[in-house]
């Protein structure tokens, strides 16, 4: 029932994962075994963000603010959150999120994702993209489809 | 990305239903239009209980504690809950898991559960027993069989 200390670092490639230095996940549900969902408790330091912007094409996200003011970016601009405050990204919309942390303050969050098979996620911002393989794991490409 | 300020109430035939006055539930997930997961607002007010104690068959769940303190029931017995505490209870187990508020402040917390078709749920203390019909209805039965 206590919080997990494990926390899970980023599978992104370089010169992605030094972007996501101050970002730790602790993966609660994982602690219960759940396996239809992910739910991580997650902290950004000053500085940090969530991940790249990033959308899904079959899992939806949801996050729910705990602590701290971050920064949410999608297609529609940036948009202020703060504490009991909660956004959702549909699978498949193709509008990339992520959160920044611009303030002063740690941010601490809850995220929900479900493990539905076959996800691949697109990056607005960036020269990436990334597909599950059979075993569950993410795999990298670059826009034109070459391996990082 | 306010909280929802529409409820949903018990399916739960009576005697049952009337037992679940003084919890409310805010379909935070549906705002966003989710579909692979749901995550509800739930209050529970002094004497109220988060459902009846029931397990999942395919369903997996996951508890956040944010204000109050709910005592969590399983087969292991009686776990005193507070803010920043969570838990899961995977699919399949067959441990029914329930909150009860017995405390003299409201109790709030985050549920989350995916939406895995043909889930079915037992219930260890009461004579029900319910399965998903092919629109996602919740069916229930008596334990012999017979509908309510």
């Amino acid at each position: 029932m206590a919080l997990n200390t494990r926390t899970s670092s980023t599978t992104y490639p370089e010169p992605f994962a030094s972007r996501m230095v101050g970002r730790e996940k602790r993966p609660l549900g994982d602690i219960f075994e759940l396996s239809n969902f992910g739910v991580n408790l997650t902290r950004l330091i000053p500085g940090a963000c969530s991940a790249l912007r990033h959308a899904h094409s079959k899992q939806d996200e949801f996050v729910y603010i705990l602590v701290g003011c971050p920064v949410l970016i999608t297609d529609q601009g940036e948009t202020l959150l703060s504490p009991r405050m909660c956004a959702g990204f549909k699978a498949g919309t193709g509008n990339g999120h992520q959160l920044v942390n611009r303030a002063n303050e740690d941010v601490l969050y809850l995220e929900v994702g479900d493990r539905t098979a076959g996800d691949s996620a697109t990056y607005p911002d960036d020269d990436l993209q990334a597909a599950l393989d059979n075993d569950g794991e993410w795999q990298f490409l670059h826009k034109n489809g070459t391996p990082y």
